[in-house]
């Protein structure tokens, strides 16, 4: 069977690279062997394997009949909406690895896929190779979700473990993530908290069958967080991570992305460097985590061509999953920011503690760097917290994941 | 739609309790409603709910054209085998968490059901809860498999776990896990290892697409284990292990239970107490691992539970995955246990170091508790190992997994 593949980038060369090294392997596993016909890019690569199959207008692959199957691994919203609609009209499955797609567009791709009798398979856009959306949309059908606390973001990851462990500072750690390839030249996208942002409101709008859109995730991003802060979750036998918290309370849904402290004893503690970790709780299953390589050219990839693979089963007749899209157009109903609840670890100055003591009833004191007051608040909502440090100078606030 | 349950023991009335308590979530996410209409037991249940939907007849089921869908939850390979069979040839999908039957009938049952156009489905059988059977089944086919290495028997993993935490000698720590009911009055099935050697040949199998039998995998248990040991594991920042090792190599397949050492910053390090993890890696997506909890009621019921839900939306015509069996009855290839290859943690009395330098070219010393002489070998093979410790006194040998 002919696919071909959109964008020959770093994920786009990783899915060549599996399609023809792992060929024999996805052909016994699945039982159809793939063929790439076609690879899609502005540039040339001269001396390059894939020059034979290269071409530079998308027509080619829109308009070739025998292509059924296309990944797509360009990356934005623009051209990779554009030909991703036109595949699906054309009765092509579509894979990707594009969350910003999957996370503006995917109910519409979806729905498009399903009137056309093809599919739209996302499971590389997050978690980059860690099957994560399909065993959330097909492994857990006996369960009503509760929550799901998730490192989705290798970078930040990367960059709280180098904090952690060397005592580097924010900048020299993010320095270093640049250095080894991990973080990009313009940081902002993974340091904001943008990238897991996207992730969330994907894996939101699949728990809740809604739209949950990236203006419903509340997002903070790492450049804050200071090796102060290391000091102070050390005293409280935890770590900084950067966590995707979604929570399911009856029908309604809260989401968020911000830097948490969580403890030696949660499995999430121990996800160090660049991988990345789910951890799903329901209400029969109990918690159970999935865990691995959330991005990188391989790991990524492998993710594309499992979804490749998956489509081009249904195609030959050898599975035939219909295309139900996970999420509709409706919009989730989302819970209120200022109804979100999370305990803190609070600093202030030594000088407020008087005024902290008497804004938060009841605090637990944890023992201050100089110069400051410190001490967790119990659980309390974003609103309840605003209104208590409003007359008071915070010096920094982290959220805690301490529950059990 | 009307689904059965054979068998009202632990994981059978979790199973209806799950149906039942998440029967509109279900239905939501699943697109089918799930009714219970008869649970067989050859006991009464006098005012329990389950009462009213009673039989001690299998008749009742598998005579009934409106089940479409039976849970088999009994456990062994008599009875469940023979009404496993009838209702697969009535065409009605059976899901279960028998370990014993798929290990031993696997192949057999998913053909018939794929003769008779419905599927057999065993999701629960390794790993309870976590979704471990079907990623690997669906989410990497564009993987080539190199290695799984996994904690497959929660009672194990606590009675290791205690004895790390506590200090207690094995004994101890298995009254302690049978008065929790993590172990049952005759612990030897878990204990010996059996039940980690059956699932391991479900997912060796399943790996192989061959069958590989449970007198296939090389099965230690874990009562040999001692203090000793732990105290050699602390010295090398490890911990003791139930680990089950399959790897593949070209085709052929090698499998093992058996306890290891397993560093600090080996991700099974940290799963503690009755929880269960599996480690894959894949030659593109590099290390994944699945983590929760591998047993318990609720946990593997809801396993049960997804697989019929699954199978309840192909009837309802929502999705048509044909029951390709997942190994045919044709025998795997398996590697000669002489040629399995590992590193091993040798104690000998201090009197043999001579004889234990002599055997054993290459060695590492390791710190000695009194009067003796420990030490760690190279990677070889068991032919080799066994060859040398021909002449020697070995107090214990635990094999270790340090490599990257």
């Amino acid at each position: 069977m002919k696919v071909a593949i959109l964008g020959y980038g770093t994920v786009g060369s990783g899915v060549y690279e599996v399609l023809n090294s792992n060929k024999e392997i996805i052909k016994r596993k699945a039982g159809v062997s793939l063929e790439v016909a076609h690879v899609l890019d502005l540039r040339d690569f001269p001396g390059d394997p894939v020059e034979s199959v290269l071409t530079h207008d998308v027509a080619d692959i829109i308009n070739d009949p025998e292509v059924k199957v296309v990944a797509e691994v360009m990356g934005g919203v623009g051209a990779a909406y554009k030909f991703t609609k036109a595949a699906l009209e054309a009765g092509k499955s579509v894979c990707t690895s594009n969350k910003e797609l999957v996370a503006t567009h995917g109910s519409e791709l979806m729905k498009i896929a399903q009137e056309h009798g093809c599919r739209y398979l996302f499971e590389a856009s997050v978690g980059g190779g860690i099957p994560l959306i399909r065993p959330i949309m097909t492994a857990l059908h006996g369960d009503d979700i509760v929550h799901m606390k998730s490192i989705l973001n290798g970078t930040t990851n990367y960059i709280l473990t180098r904090m952690s462990e060397s005592g580097a500072g924010f900048n020299e750690a993010l320095s270093e993530a640049q250095q080894k390839g991990y973080a990009e030249a313009d940081p902002t996208a993974d340091v904001e908290g943008h990238d897991a942002m996207r992730k969330t409101a994907i894996l939101a709008s699949i728990l809740e069958g809604k739209a949950v859109s990236c203006e419903n995730v509340h997002t903070e991003g790492i450049s804050s967080v200071t090796m102060a802060d290391f000091k102070y979750a050390r005293k409280l036998h935890a770590g900084v991570k950067l966590l995707s918290v979604i929570k399911r309370e009856n029908d309604m849904i809260s989401a968020m992305v911000a830097p948490f402290l969580v403890r030696e004893d949660n499995e999430l503690f121990g996800v160090k460097g660049v991988k990345n970790a789910s951890l799903v709780r329901g209400n029969a299953v109990g918690d159970i985590m999935f865990y691995g390589s959330g991005a990188g050219k391989l790991p990524t990839a492998s993710a594309v061509v499992a979804d490749m693979a998956d489509a081009a089963r249904c195609v030959a007749g050898l599975s035939e999953t219909k295309q139900v899209p996970a999420w509709t157009e409706e919009p989730a109903k989302v819970i209120p920011f200022e109804l979100y609840e999370s305990a803190s670890l609070v600093r202030v100055a030594a000088a407020d503690e008087q005024a902290a003591r008497k804004a938060f009833k009841e605090i637990k004191e944890v023992a201050p760097l100089e110069g400051e007051f410190a001490f967790l608040t119990g659980v309390m909502t974003e609103g309840v917290y605003e209104k208590a440090v409003s007359g008071l100078n915070i010096i920094s606030r982290i959220r805690v994941d301490f529950t059990e």
